[in-house]
Order: C-alpha cells, then sequence, then structure tokens
C-alpha cells in the first residue's frame, strides 16, 4: 500500500484513513447537487424507505467511485444494504465523492476520525497492485454473519469483482494457482501477474477462502457490454457460480447511457481538452451503434460535417437514412479534423492512419479500451516525439520524412497530431463524464437488479436482463423531472392492444 | 373467371380485362422508374437469375398493388415463382401498376388481349363484396400439378388471405359456417358478413377445399404489426396451420419502413392535402414508437414545434431526451395547428378533443384503421357539417354553440377543422405512400422470406422473424445506392467481438 | 374589351367571360382556407377598414394569379382600391382563383353573368401575346377620372408592367418605337419582338397613351430581385417616372418568402414530380443565399446529405459552418442524386454536367429562370430523347456512346436524367409555391407599401425599401397565429439601448 | 501598481517584468496551436510579409490579451507595425499569452530578462486603478518619431482607450478636468472617479498631451457593439476626432463571432460550469439576435427544448419559423431548467424571476454586462446565502418562506438556483471564450481595418464599415481550412448579375 494519502474507514488489515475533512465536504457538496440530478435514485429511496428490500444484503461494488457513485451507494444503504466499495479503473476515482462517502451523510455526525459513512476501498492513481488489493478488499467480510466472510451480492462494472471469484474458486478446486505466463505466452499482462499474485496468496492463507464466498453470494449485476461478455461466456460453459442480471442492455440503460451520455460528454471532452472549433470541421466518427449515434449527433449539433464508418451494413445503412456520409477511415483520413472512435474494437485507428492525418488532427477515443487507437504503434515510430500540452492532451509529432498519406510519402514534412487521453475513454479523461441524470437511469437499473437478485428465488445461474416492466419503471421515475405528462391507456386500450393499462407495453424484441 | 385473369374494369361477375393499353404503359413507364429505386429487389433478381429458388413456388400475394409491388410481383416471378395478386385495401390499387403487370414485362410482348404477365384481382376503389371475392381468387390455382387446386405459399399484409384459410379450414372441420352474428352481437362487422357468405358458398361447393388448399401451404410471410399479432395469437392457440416468417419485424423493416417511410410520406401527404405552411406551426404527434419518431423528425425539419404524446415511459424518456415536449392531448388540443396519429391504438383522438381544436386545425392518422381518430363519432356531432374540399380532404364545421374548449363552451361559435382521407393512412390517401426505397427494404425481406419458407424444411408451424444474417443482407443490397463504402472487420477484431467477418455482428437482441 | 371585364377562355379577340359557375365556387372556397393562413392581411383589412387609405387609388397589378393573390387583391379593394390584374407568368395562373376574384365576394352577389367582383385579365397557358394583350389591358383604365385612362399605381413582379409603361414613354418621345432586332442580333428574343408589335400598335393608335398614363402614376411596389434590379438600373440612369417601393427587401420578404417558402415548397415539388426517396440521398445545392438556405435546411430535414456550391466566400462560409460540404459542381456531379439550383444566374447547370450525372439523377431550378439549367443546350443534345413521365417532369434519355463523367466517355452507355418543369421554378410547377403564410407576410409588405405611395407626397422617383417599422409591423401581424408571445421592452430598457419601446429596434444595416 | 508579479517590457515610469519564463513558453506553445486554428491571420501575414503595409504604424491595442489576441498582436508586428497593448477587461488577460508576447517569438531570442517581443500592459485580476494605467501607458509613445508622444492607430473593443483620448482633448480645451460627481449624480462610478484622476494628474503634468496624441492618430477600428454605439455618438455630435471602422458589423464578424462562437463557446461554459445533462431538459434563452440564434440552436443540438423571449417582431417571427416557442419569461420562470441571457440589454432577468425560478435552476448571461441578470437585487434579498460551488459558480439559497412563483408564495420553501460567473459573461467565465477559428475571422478584419486606416487618406471623421470586398475577403482567408471549393463566376455569369468576377457579389444592404 503506498503511503500517499488514502481514503476509508478502517478495515483489518488496510490502515485506510480520509485524508482530509475539506475534501470530505467539497464531496458532499457535489454529491448534494447530483442527488437533484438523479431523481430515478432518489425517487427509490423514498418508494422503499419502509420496505428496506436490501436489509441483509451485503454488496460488493466494485464502479468508478465517482459523485454519482456516492448517490448510488447511499441509495443501497438506504435500502438497507450493507455496502464496501472500490473502483474499476485506476484513475476514476473522485476523491472528494469517495471521502464523503466514507465520512457518511451529514446527519450520521461521521468525521474523519470517527466515520460513519461505507467503507471505500478507491483514490485517484493506484497502482495495479492496489487496485487488486482494494478488489480484494471489497470481496472481504469479516462481520459476514454467516461465516462466509463475503459478500451476498456483487454490483460490478467490468466483471473484476466478479472474474476474482470465479477464478478463485477455479484456483482452489484445481489446489494451486497456475504458474505466471512469460512474456509473449497467451495470457501474459503485466495486470494478469498481479491478480495471480493475489490469488497465490490467498490459496496459501486460507485454500477454501473463495470457495466460500462464493457460496454466499447469490447473484451479480453487471454494468458493461464487456463485463456482460464475460458473464455469457461464463454462463454458456456452465461455469457461471451464480445468477446475473445485465444491467448494460435493460433500455434505460443502452440507450440512454451509451447515446445521451455521449451527446453530452463528447463535445464536452472535446472542449476541454482543446478549445478548438467543432463547427464547420469535419469529423470522422468510426461505429455508428448508441455511442456513434450519440456521438454524430453531438457533433453535427455543433455544426461540423460528420462521416461516419460502420462494419455492420443495418448501422451503416441508418447512418446513411441519418444523412451522414459512410465512409472508410481510408478515404478521408487526409481530409478530417476530428477522428473519435466509438467501436468497441480495437485496432480501429493504426499507425498508418495517424501517419496519414492532417498536421493538428484531433484523435479520440469514447468507445472501450486504449487499444481501439493503437497507441503502442504510434509510441513506436521511429523520431516522433511526444509533447504534453497538459495533462490527458499530448501532441505527437512525426518528423520530417515519416511516411504518410498518398504520393510520395517520404517527401511528408514534420507535422503533429493531438490524442486525447492516452487513447483512453475521452469523455472520463478529459471531462467528467457522462452528468449524473443519465447515470441516474443506469444505476437506478443496478438498484433495481439488486433488490431482484436479493429478493426472488428465482433466478438460476444464467444471465438474466430486467424484465421490461421494470426497465419502464426506471424510465418513469425520471419523467418528471422533465416535465413529461405521460398519457394513460384506457382498458379499452390496452385491451386493443393486449397489454396491461399498467404495462409492459411492447414484446421483447422491440427495439425503440 | 376469365382463362386468362387479366385485371378487371367490370366487377360484376368478375369478368376481368385490362382497360386501356395506355394505362399499362403508363405503369410500365413508374415501375421501370421505380426498379431504379428498389435496388434491394433488382439485386436479388441477379442474384438468383440462375438459381431459380422459387422454381415450383404458387404464390399468393395480399399487399396494396402499388408501383412498388408490381417490382416486387416481377421479382418473385423472376426467382421462379407462379404468382397471384390482390390487393390488401379497397382503394389502395394504382389501377396502371396492376394494369402493366398483367400485360406483362415488355420482352414477353404480352398486350392487353393476350396479356403474359401475372393475374391480377385488384383495381381501385373495390366493394367488400368485390375485395373478398379477390382474395378468394388468388388463393384458386385450379392449375396447381399437386392437385390441391392453392397455393404453396401466401405473402400477405395484414393478414386476410391467412384468415381467409384458417376460417375457411375450421369451418370445414366443423361441417358449416356459423350463422351471421346481429348487429350488437360480438364480431358483428359489415365485412364479416361478406366473408361468412364467401365461406357459406365455399363449403356448399366443396366441403374440402379450404383444407385441402392448407394442405399445400408450406408458409406465410407477413409484412404488418397487425397481421403479426393475429398470427402469434394462433401460434399461442396451436391453430397455426403452416410456418409463418413475421417480415414486419426485422429491422430493415421496422427501423427503415416505419421511421424513414413516414419522415418522407408524413409531411408530403399534408403538403398534398392542405398546401398550409408547417413551419412555426405546433404539430401534435401522438405516440413516439418507430412511425412517431419518424413523424416529429419531419415537422421539425420542416421548422414545427412538435409535441408529444406517450403511454410508454421509455418512448416518452426518449421524446423529451430528442428534445420534444411530452404533453397529454387535453394539454394543447386548443394550441396546436395540426393533429398526427402514430399509436396504431383506437379513439386516440375523440370527439370532444376535436370540438376543442383551433378553427382550421388539421387533423390526420398515419398509424393504423381509421379508429385511431373518432371519425363515427366526428360524423354523430349535432349540426355538424361535412364539406369535401377536395377527395380525401374534408372541413367538418362544428355549428356555433355545439360545446368545446374551455370556459362556458356554449359561447364557442362555428368553426371547422379538417380531415385528412376521412381518418384512414394519410400517406396513403392523401399522397403515394412510402418511395419505392424505402419499400425496397421491405420487400427484399419478403422475397427472402418466402425462398425461406419455400427451401427450408426447418421452420415448425410457429412465427419466426429472419435470423439478422439475412436483416444484414437486405441492408447490404442497399448500401451501393447510397454510396456507403462498407469497412470490413478485420480476421482479428472480428475474433475480439466474437463474430464472424460476414456477420452477423450483433447478438439478436441488439437495439439499433 | 367586355364592358365588365371577366375571366378569359377564348383567347382570340380578348372575348372575356367567367366560364364556369362551379369553378368560381371552387376558387372561393380555396380563398376562405387561404385567408385562414393569411393573417397579415386580414388584420390589414380590420385595421383599415374604416380609413379606406386606397381610396381613390386605381392599382393596376401583375403578379402570379393564385389564390393567395386572390387575398391580396380582396385585401386592397376592401381598403377602397379600384383593381385590374393580370399574371405575370403565362403559366402561373389558377383559374378557380381569377374566377372567384372576378365573380367578386359573396357578399356582393355577383354572378358569372353579372360579375361583381374586380377585372382580372389571365388564365393558365397564355400566348406571349395574349399575355402582353393582358399586361396592356390593366394600365388601361377607360373610366379614370382624371382623364388619364390609366392606373395611379402599380403593383408588379418582374417589372413588366413598369417596363411596358417605361418603353412606351420612351418611344412616344422618340416619336416612333424601333425596328425589330434580328435573330443573333443584342435584344432579340420572341418576346420582345411581341411587345414591340404592342407598342407599335398603341402609339400608332394614340402617340401619347403612355406618356399620359405614366403621368398619373404615383409609385409602383415590386415583388422580385429581377424586378428591382431593373428599377434600380432605371434610377441610375435617371429615366425613372416615379417612385418605386422595393418590397423584396424587406426583411418579412426576402428572410421569409425566399427562406421558409423554399422550406416548405422545394420538397413538396420534388415528392409530387417524382416521388423519390430524399433521405439517404445526396442532393447538391446550388447558391447558398436565403433561397439556397432554405433548400439546404429542408433537404438535411428530410435526411439527404446536402452538399453547397457558392461564388460567394461568405456564403460558403456560412455553408460551412452550417455543416455543408461546400464543393463545385463538378466535384460531385457523378455522385448526386437532386441537383437543385437556387442561385439566380444562369448557366449555372449546363450540358456537360448533365451528361456527366448519374441515371435518373433528378434536376431541378428553384432560383431563378429557366436559363440557370441550360435547357436548351440539353435539347441539343444529338440523339437525345425527351419522355413525358407526366406533365412538368419530363425523362431526358443521352444515347449510348454520349460523352459524360470521367474517363473515356465514348464508352458511356444509355442512361436518362429527369428533368423538373422543364427548367422553371420547380415549386410553383410541380406543386403550389409557397404557402398561403409565407405570402402573407410578403403581400403585407405589399399593402404598405401601395399605401405609402398613395398616401404620401415624400417620395421622388427613386427606389425606396420600406422603413424598418413598418417591416416589423408585417411581422407583427403574423405573430398571433403563430402563438408567439412578445416581450415589451419597459420605458428603460428601451432608454438603455436608444430605442423607442414601440421600435424600431435594429439599425437600419442589421442583418437578422 | 501592485506588487503582484507583471507582465511587460520596461517602460518609463511603470516597472513591468515578465515573471517567469516557464509561463511565457507555456504561452508559446499555446500560440503556436491557435495559429493553426487561425488562418486569416496566417494568411495576411503571408500576403503582407514583403509588403509590409503597416510600416511605420503606432499601434495601441486594447483588447482582452488572450491567446488568440497574441496571435493578432504578431501578426500587426509582421506587417510592420510598432504595437503596444492592454486588456480591455480586468479580469480577461491569459498571463502566459501576455508573458510569450512580451519575450518576443522564438526566431528573436528574447529572454524575461531580455524580451524582444511586445509591450504589453495587462495581467490577470487587475484594480481599476491599474487598469486605466494600462490604458494610459498604451496611448504612451515617446519614442514616436513625430514627437507627438501617441501612436497613429487605436485598435479598440469597447472603445475605453478612444474614450480617454477624446476625454483628454474635451479637458484640455476646457482647461481643467471636471469635478468629480457624487455618489448618486448622474455619471457618478467609481471607475468614473479613477479616469477623472488619470486625467486630472496628465492635464496637470502637460496640458496639451492628449491633444498633441490625437493630432496623430489616423484612426481606430472597433470591435463591439458597445464601443460602435459610442462612435456613433460621437460622430453624430460631431466631435469624432479621427475616422473610425466599425469592425463589428463586418458581415464575418457579427454573423460569425456572435452567431458560430456562440454556438460552440455557450454549451461549453455550461458544462463546465455545472456538468449537468443539457438534453431533455428546457433552456429558455433571452433573445433571438446573432447570438441568441448561436445559442438556440446549441442548446437545441444538444437535444434541450429551447423557448426563447424577444422584443423584435421580425427576430420572434424568425425564432417561431426555426421551431422554437416565443414566450415571455414569466410564463416559463417556473418550469424552465436554464436560463440564459443574449439580449445586450439590463434588467432581463430580474429577481422576481429567479425567486420563482425551479430549485437548482441555472441561470446565466452570455449577452452583454453583468447589469443583464439583476445580481444587485438578487444580493439584496434578505436572507439569501451565496455559496462558491467552485470558481464563477454560486448557489443562491432563497431562505423558506422568501416570495416567488405563484399561488401564496409565502408559503414556498428553501431552493437555490445556480448563477454562472456572478452574471457577467459565462462563456469567458466558466470556459475560454470563442475559439481561435472564430477569432481569426473578426481580427483579420481588424488588421485589414488597421491597413486601410494607416494606408488610405479617403477616410473623413466618421464612422465606416469596412467595404464588401475585404469582407469577403476575410471569408475568402478562412475556406482553405475548412476544405471549402468555391466555384467561381464566368465572365457572362459575372455580367449577367452585375457584378465583377472577383467581386463584391451582393448589394450593401444584403442580409446573408
Amino acid at each position: 500500500m503506498s503511503a500517499a494519502p488514502v481514503i476509508a474507514t478502517a478495515p483489518s488489515g488496510l490502515a485506510y484513513r480520509v485524508a482530509d475533512l475539506a475534501l470530505a465536504e467539497a464531496g458532499r457538496h457535489q454529491i448534494r447537487l447530483a442527488e437533484h440530478e438523479m431523481p430515478g435514485l432518489m425517487a427509490l429511496r423514498r418508494e422503499y424507505a419502509q420496505v428496506q428490500p436490501l436489509a441483509g444484503a451485503r454488496i460488493a461494488g466494485s464502479l468508478h467511485m465517482t459523485v454519482q457513485t456516492a448517490v448510488l451507494i447511499e441509495t443501497l444503504v438506504a435500502l438497507g444494504a450493507d455496502v464496501r466499495w472500490a473502483s474499476c479503473n485506476i484513475f476514476s476515482t473522485q476523491d472528494e465523492a469517495a471521502a464523503a462517502v466514507v465520512v457518511g451523510r451529514p446527519e450520521t455526525g461521521g468525521t474523519p476520525d470517527d466515520p460513519r459513512g461505507t467503507p471505500v476501498f478507491a483514490w485517484k492513481g493506484e497502482s495495479l497492485a492496489e487496485y487488486w488489493e482494494c478488489t480484494e478488499a471489497i470481496l472481504a467480510w469479516p462481520s459476514a454473519s454467516d461465516g462466509t466472510g463475503g459478500p451476498t451480492l456483487i454490483l460490478d462494472d467490468g466483471g473484476d469483482a466478479t472474474m476474482l471469484v470465479h477464478s478463485g474458486v477455479r484456483y482452489e478446486a484445481a489446489g494451486a494457482v497456475p504458474s505466471d505466463p512469460r512474456p509473449g505466452e497467451p495470457g501474459y499482462s503485466e495486470e494478469h501477474l498481479v491478480v495471480l499474485d493475489v490469488l497465490r496468496r490467498s490459496l496459501a492463507a486460507d485454500p477454501q477462502r473463495w470457495t466460500r464466498i462464493a457460496s454466499a453470494i447469490g447473484g451479480v449485476s453487471e454494468e458493461t457490454t464487456t463485463g456482460v461478455h464475460r458473464l455469457y461466456q461464463l454462463a454458456a460453459a456452465k461455469e457461471l457460480l451464480f445468477p446475473a442480471i445485465n444491467v448494460n442492455d435493460s433500455v434505460t440503460k443502452s440507450k440512454f447511457d451509451n447515446r445521451y451520455g455521449i451527446r453530452h460528454s463528447l463535445p464536452d471532452g472535446l472542449n476541454r481538452a482543446t478549445d478548438v472549433l467543432i463547427g464547420g470541421k469535419v469529423a470522422f466518427v468510426a461505429g455508428y451503434g448508441d455511442v456513434g449515434k450519440g456521438a454524430a449527433e453531438s457533433l453535427r449539433g455543433q455544426g461540423a460535417r460528420v462521416v461516419v464508418a460502420e462494419v455492420d451494413p443495418i448501422c451503416a445503412l441508418q447512418a446513411a437514412m441519418d444523412g451522414f456520409q459512410v465512409v472508410r477511415l481510408e478515404d478521408v483520413v487526409g481530409e478530417a479534423d476530428f477522428f473519435i472512435t466509438t467501436t468497441g474494437n480495437f485496432d480501429v485507428i493504426r499507425v498508418e492512419h495517424m501517419a496519414a492525418m492532417k498536421d493538428k488532427a484531433i484523435v479520440g477515443n469514447i468507445g472501450h479500451f486504449d487499444n481501439e487507437i493503437d497507441m503502442a504503434g504510434l509510441a513506436a515510430v521511429p523520431g516522433i516525439v511526444r509533447t504534453e500540452i497538459k495533462p490527458q492532451v499530448h501532441e505527437w509529432t512525426f518528423p520530417a520524412g515519416a511516411p504518410g498519406g498518398e504520393g510520395d510519402d517520404a517527401e511528408r514534412g514534420e507535422r503533429s497530431i493531438i490524442v486525447l487521453s492516452e487513447g483512453r475513454l475521452l469523455n472520463l479523461g478529459n471531462a467528467t463524464g457522462h452528468p449524473s441524470f443519465v447515470m441516474s437511469n443506469s444505476f437506478a437499473n443496478q438498484v433495481i437488479a439488486q433488490i431482484e437478485l436479493h429478493t426472488s428465488d428465482a433466478y438460476e445461474n444464467e444471465v438474466y436482463r430486467l424484465p421490461k416492466i421494470l426497465d419502464e419503471k426506471v424510465a418513469r421515475l425520471h419523467l418528471d423531472a422533465l416535465g413529461v405528462e405521460l398519457t394513460e391507456l384506457t382498458k379499452e386500450q390496452a385491451d386493443y392492444i393486449d397489454v396491461d393499462v399498467a404495462g409492459p407495453y411492447k414484446p421483447d424484441h422491440y427495439r425503440y
């Protein structure tokens, strides 16, 4: 554990402390404003204040420890849960939010020295080793009344907490953690070695710990495409150890977070990073899924000419019908001013593309990991120079003579491109991610999924989506804040289309 | 029935003939231009010219007999099918298209006296009796080599042909057609009596005819929400007699036809009907499904201020996030200039709403049947006067003193509203329906569905949607015409997201 | 000339009569609906009903004789004027509107045999000779109490009536009409010969007729850019015989009629002419003035990808900042699906462009005369075939081998383009022109200009624009109909920005 | 002069110094990136590198000392001018930009101890006394070869430098500076007393100093509406001492800076200040001039529902035709989420409005001075509490019981609103103002105006706008950077519309 100031209550073993009361107070202030923009979560607090549907639940949460997540955590607590939290990304913690959650809501009278909030194991800028220690820490529950020492539920983003449990169980069954792969071998990565090390120490200390923990877990709700993908793979292999709810594919998540969240946060990130005019420029958007649709809409709304690349003919046809030119990157690489990736794939912008761009072209990713843009390839260009303009904004200068573009490439002179957030998600790195209102939709799904998993016995070890009626409920919770006046079906009208007056209103395959 | 079925002009006795070579030539001209706008169908013709995948198929088609449908029919024929056609609406036939299809493609050398095209049983302005005689006629196949006297496939729009077969089989099993319901009894309608009459005569002539016909039918592909709804009901009741493919819910149908088709044809219908400025006006749109989305987008694109009503909280939230005020009809009824229904429900605009509208408000339906607007209630207002401005455009004048609006209603003076297409679909009634390019998507799905049903044994008596790979194929066929340059995944990229390079690219629940 | 001038059906001998009471009644119906959409004119009627500011005025009007113009004419009459009317275009008369105006408003009790309306000399499809006879007829006022035999005011569109008076005066001063130019000589055109002939006959009959008429004319108000251009030339040459008001450059004309009128009527014209999908297509718009702005907005609103050509760098920069690609026609000629001209110049689309277009490209003009597209050049292509698809829609088929496009042109096969309205204004030719609400703005300016000219002595023989306060008044008259709630400045706020509470609110050079 | 670090070379009297080389280097970095986005200025540098049209000019500049202004200053120097610079706002200086300008371009080899750039008298956070000393300093030119001790040109933003010269001359003519007004008297303000003090000291030292300085000034170019307003007042009173060019009303300034600049910087400011979702919310925009148009477009582009207030009926009609509801503030004050002022007037949002807003409503000004929102009234509400969320973002909490809204106001509970930038321009206060590309247009006008004033004798002591051909030139300089391909008129086409092939292309009253 680093000596740097950290934030948390004091669990056994790890000496966490709140660095700073002022930090907690600043966080509390932001949480108060965010609560106003998260009507879904606040409505759930009101609805379930008496019922306490999460009473008895022990929730281990692994999700970016931001101000919005603070509102989520305090909602889970308000519904009766016992909660421990880590971030799912080494950079994404907002320390003031973490501090405020740890100290606790004002009415508890907590202080840094006597925190009365929720244990949080997260700070901005963790090392990989610290990150996995934190993840391990949220899954440890010394006080668990059932003696398992673990949580009853996981709330996951990306699947790291779920993966740690599954790997632990697997290696405990095998009796040993496999030896480290070597560089170049399949599965080798710096992070993987850290995980193996964590588990190796765990097996040494307690060879049934993860098996015991897993036995008490009633389910996981997962936030992201990537995490959901892992879950479907586990389920297909019959290796899923507990039920899973795919929150990612709720309409009120995928069609709101992905689309409207990006519409907000893409130009925000571009502006904070570069202050460069968007209007009148050519913006290339790779991908026209929900994220790409939000990206294209926002850039057009700023007066850019947006061109789109797609591999899926249906999405490509949608882009065309929405008035966007659909191109291959190669065809516009020397013409565009902005290059935005939204695909969730890798190597979408490769180094030969970057070499062929206009001087001062701006390149950013808002889709997925930092391999969507080939940052490694870029760094490996002979003679290239990386200059930090400001944090998360770098100018990469190709030396004169570096090939690129058409014709006799060797003739091309010195030029540079601007890369945002080192290829990681620019809305998080250069701005503040999605706004609270959008997250209120996603997180209301999470809360409802946790209630489902905690209160129902109907779920098998499979991956489920939330029933449509709950998806509709999440939407319903956000209407008042936008002044929406909903029309109500008459009984006759409901009968006419074979639905209940109270919904759900559409077949499952409806696409919105 | 004439030996060489041709288009009817003299319905009595069903003496069909092509009225006019000039009519057929005008239709041929339009078909030639439409072919240029239906690249999906033309690509299927090219792809399957040699294979003849529909060889041996006898297709009974019941779908609006328009120029676009002519291109569909001739595509089916080009793929080897034997075809007979009726319209699915008494008003929607374009006679010149029907005439051209009957005479046949130019290279056949057909003439009105020696038609060499496809039998069409449809003309603009059929009576109900004529309509059902025509429907019966397409299901009769005297020359069928298997001796069943019927088709091997149905291509249906709204489900009338399918319903006739199912009812025929049911009554044949029962040994009798039920007696006519009386006015006020369940199931009573003028049209129902006609159907019963048709079947009563059929049973009298041949008590196993429909059972024999049904036995030869390998499946039906259905175009619409309403028809699909009937099919799911039959399947749920285990009464479906052959496999069904739900074409309506292909992405390239529902998200294109419903949305982009309406975007085109709604303002077109309003303009042709009224010539009234849309810009600057307030337009009320009931429903924010795919049709409502297209409607709202098109009206905004003309500068109207669009307000939306919804019952589904998810769609309502989408409307709000797209920048539309979401209201109840009651709240804006005295303020809007246009009222457009897109819901697929009934009694959406009721007579008390119409009484409260501004003088000269324009009311039209683009969603469903003519009961979406309460036309019967309107006609029953004491003292109301209906004036035809031009065909399909009527001014309904409320007498002075008729209640309506707020306050002392009795004070309200004479005023009128304009109702389009008598409450029926205004894009068909006041304009020419969806443009060819959009229909090329829908109809390419139909052709592919027919090929599937004809060539595969894998289908049970259930309702299927087309596999995603075929949906993607339909999209792919339309890209060149729009100048779309599709990007191709590398093998590594495809592996990374667990798909095949050639698709399909998305999970089934993906919403686009 | 008949004693009671009525609408002509039999042009030989100018024996005018109302053809048909049913025609007049149909026109009256449309006029009644149009009145509802022309709140500016109706407000002027109410405001000036008592004052009768045009009492004593004799107004000769030369402007498209449409339903909207009928409302204009009856407004002028309601304000006290004596009026005679011709159309300014041989094709643009709506005969039913003309008939209704001639018969007169219902309260007058006029009939076709005893018309009590306003003399109209116009019908759809005049010959050039007839056209100029009609123009001559509105300038003849046998009953004029001042003995001049002419009008006191001209209301002009394009300047033909004004030109006829000026030419007549010039030739009377010279004592003779010049001899006809010969083909190839400057000034030669078929139409010019007709004008010379009219004047030659006039001088023979009365060598001071035009001089006497001109002496009584108190001014002209002009509707169009083209007509205004002529007036500025006359004024610059000190040859203007009476004051002129440039209505064209009122904000409420140029920024509304040109922009919002086109936004409405361009897609309307395209749809009625071709029924071809606009969404997803590439639309080329030549010119980004007010007309071009409206055109581009409307096509984008339908989902097209719009590319713009401009010669003016300021307008080009605006187009780019509005998100449109700015190209030269040459660069996209083989790629666009629609080609729309809005420039007011000539030879904008030339025959070599049309030869290089895609098969079935659609070409239309919404800017100016039919020379904006080189129709003459098109007709002169060897082997080209013109086919009428329907009135005002023609397919021009280039023979195989006709050069066009890139590479070895001679290889290019047979292909065709669709030309709308034979190159004339497609919104008038293929649809019904601008909607009434837009024309209400333009025509309210006309009425106010006529009042100014009739009641003020302050105008010299120069070209004036209406004062801003009147422009604001015209806008004000249209706000209620759109539900606009105007904010009122406090006295202190008005003082703060040096304006009057009642306006005008902006300096003259303000651009809106 | 404060002891705080300041920036400048060392003019006599004021001891300026560059605080920090690192600051200058950071500034140089930003200047280099800004040059890439200011193609107009860079093109002027290239065009005039040899000609040196500003050789001999001594330019005193008073305009926000930002990175963009640095590019302007260095352009003036590159064209031969001797320059001195101050900011026109006590807060707007970017210290790093000032430092870099002072040190000088890299090729000069300047250092903080041996600066070789341009004297800059500006830093972020000046006192009023310091501000006016700086303004005085740019007008002092000890080295002037003509012995006048002053500049030959002024480049002004808001008119402070011009006002100082005019007041100095007036008081020198009168022989004395008037005595200070007292609080409550006309003209009293803290700032006015500072100005009088500066001039009083000047007259004491040299009673003809300003008269002498004015005699050498060949003109001023003015950037803003407010400054231009002052100039027109001076000209009308025949008191203008030298020619003035109104840069503000160049099309490429007012229609680009005001509209497209705001479109970019309004959402940017809102996002950086609040991180609150814009989509789906109701945004009230006061004013629909160029700034309001840009504001409304940008908020709609983010998915907000925008409602507009206007006093000018023409602009109100435009807003309606563009699809915006036009309301009075009173009508939506309890409903909107964002309130944005763009009017250039005062008291547009008053304290009673703010008291009636929803809890957490966001209020910002992007139009004019901080009196557009009644900040003084807000601060005077009894019991109100102001909390700083972060710099330039304040929450103002109304105590429970403070009146507001409809009904029994006293019942209204505690609630708060968020006010941005203390009512000053939020795009400057909460973001970084307009982007460089937009300012390149405005500043290219400034450079061209300075060249005009320096090289032409044709200007009288009046206020001029730049000739249209120069406005077009500014636009032309920005086309390449946006990939615009301009079309060129043929000679015949130019003749046809009576313009030169090279422009100008429009009459002066054209509105774009």
